[in-house]
């Protein structure tokens, strides 16, 4: 009998591991989460399938969420707005690891390598920076004030702004001790900042004050260059109901495109002289300019009350091509990474749309709880995201 | 008794069922394939591991290969060079579909939404267009001649060329019945052709004559136009030991970077103007050109008889910045997504070397037979590859 009894418990086992079996034994190219800024939680999706095929919960204040991955795709890294940094295991569907680094926190970034994670925070300011596997602290890296404009660089290297002291700096973390370098003071009130694709130049918005600043990060000895000296906001402009996201800076056909601060316009600057080419007049403050991979089309979403819409603008052109009305609140945009499709969140119609690119049609629509940002796993294999 | 026995047998199966799922549970974003050209086979490597972790037989004549991913990474589609194409399970190390599609082949593209997979072929000729899924032929193209330059363009679209009748054409089979247009005649004859990374430029090169065709892929009609009306092979230069790929032409710092044919020299043309800005005089025939993400620097192999070294050549200067030897027959190099390290294929030391970019420092080696082309999953993200 004792035998019998042996034997079932072990005849039990198989099922709960084949049902897990079925789950985890996928590939991780298509898989994403989406972060759901009222719950705390993010919705695993299935980009081939249209699908949501899991939650994960208990991730913190998710009012104010990143994340970024693995290289080989089988983590997310979630920056919560209460410091909590929480590690997913996206096979799995678990949280596996998490920790309480800061009291208020604004983003991070992995190392090119994959094997550090780096946390820019508010409160109380600096970078921590972790092992990816463990979330063991292993570097402290205080700022005197809070940290904004994370970025990875080749390199185990990181680079980022502080907004009290108008400072960038670079930090190195490939040898024993990290080897943080001042670059220099790159304005007043920094509010954002981010890396271009091929991680040559780091461009930081200012707040108050006028211009963009740029940093060669090739150059052997890096320093802050002023331009665009009539960019940003001033007290004449219309009120900011957000500001916008630097992440969200296009880079294409040799220009940069910025949403202008305050205004319902986009800038256009060219990528080598750093001199504007041209202005579109949009429907709202921009807050989002992505561009769509493989495509001369920039997707451009808008601050609050006006943010129901989305419109295409073509960067040869400089001209509004398409204005869709996807659904109330849309608050961020994903595409796929050779541009067939883009989901986009409607945080207050509770649901993801996903468009065809080139038809504008709705391919789909996936019920998600009051959703933000979106991140498709293709991420881990850009550099600076 | 008996049910003892019955309790018996399903505790069996789990140990089965859990050794398999050892392998198949893990996440894809790290993986690859290395070509090995002697044997019809291919290793299957880990990136992260710096491993081989399997091999895969079975895959015709694999002298010359290429390869593409479906969008979610779990599939490869390997075109030998014999008219083969084959589907892999990168999950499960197993081919899963396998056809002999035409007599001999030239390589192949998965459409932008990985529903179709299209093969270029030489004998008899034309394109072919198959199911992802099923590798039934869902589209067969004539071409009045040899198909060379086969790329996906956004919106289940492919370009391709064709080296007798020096004719290139678009076909979209984004509807019920395939639309093939004729976009002109781009020189006598044509070897080679490339899309450029935002899928904005088809760059053809031409045998014979001097001069490269481009054509402008996001115009309403796109049509050929020559320049560099220097470059290329005519009698006085040195013999062709092998023509340079173009897939190798690398694209950066607004340049793009050609293999001078028949000289030990690389071009530097101006990605807007099309014109020629600079030469750089290397160690011998360039074959592959390719940009390392996130920096200036782009790496060089050989042709036959001077493939023991690579050189890394800087974009911003044109100037040599590192030679190395690798090994012997260095075929061709991969770059981790975010250019940490470098994987090189020596073919006659049977043998992968995995080198970090920053230090030049070898991280690996890893034995194989007869390497030749390195691919790794990320390249499921990338459009035109």
């Amino acid at each position: 009998m004792k035998r019998l009894l042996a034997a079932t418990a072990l005849a039990l086992l198989p099922f709960a591991a084949l049902a897990m079996d079925a789950d985890q034994s996928r590939a991780t190219g298509d898989m994403g989460l989406v972060i759901e800024r009222a719950t705390g939680s993010a919705l695993v999706i299935d980009r081939s399938e249209h699908a949501a095929i899991g939650r994960i919960e208990g991730l913190g204040d998710t009012s104010h969420a990143s994340m970024t991955y693995s290289p080989d795709e089988r983590f997310a890294y979630v920056f919560a707005r209460d410091g909590g940094l929480t590690k997913i295991d996206m096979l799995t569907q678990k949280v596996v690891a998490r920790t309480m680094q800061a009291g208020n926190s604004i983003g991070g970034a992995i190392s090119d390598d994959g094997k550090l994670v780096a946390v820019s925070n508010y409160t109380p300011g600096g970078v921590k920076v972790f092992d990816a596997d463990t979330l063991d602290l292993v570097a402290d890296i205080p700022a005197g004030g809070k940290t904004i404009g994370l970025a990875d660089l080749p390199g185990r290297r990181f680079v980022w702004t502080v907004w009290d002291t108008g400072h960038a700096f670079m930090g190195d973390f490939s040898g024993e001790t990290p080897v943080v370098t001042d670059l220099g003071e790159v304005g007043e009130n920094p509010f954002d900042a981010v890396v271009t694709d091929d991680a040559h130049t780091y461009l930081i918005g200012l707040f108050g004050e006028k211009g963009v600043t740029s940093i060669d990060l090739w150059s052997e000895h890096p320093k802050p260059v002023k331009f665009l000296k009539d960019y940003g906001k001033l007290e004449d402009d219309m009120p900011v109901y957000k500001m916008p996201h630097l992440q969200g800076w296009a880079f294409t056909e040799g220009q940069f495109v910025l949403p202008a601060v305050g205004r319902h316009e986009l800038l256009w600057v060219n990528r080598e002289t750093l001199e504007e080419v041209g202005r579109t007049q949009v429907h709202g403050q921009p807050v989002f300019v992505i561009a769509q991979p493989a495509s001369p089309y920039v997707w451009v979403n808008f601050a609050t009350p006006l943010n129901g819409v989305v419109q295409v603008v073509d960067s040869r052109t400089h001209e509004v091509v398409k204005t869709l009305e996807p659904g109330k609140a849309i608050l961020h945009m994903e595409f796929a990474p050779r541009g067939a499709e883009v989901w986009m969140s409607s945080r207050d119609d509770n649901k993801i749309i996903v468009y065809d690119t080139r038809t504008f049609a709705v391919k789909a629509e996936i019920p998600a709880q009051s959703p933000s940002g979106i991140f498709f796993t293709a991420r881990a294999h850009q550099p600076g995201l």
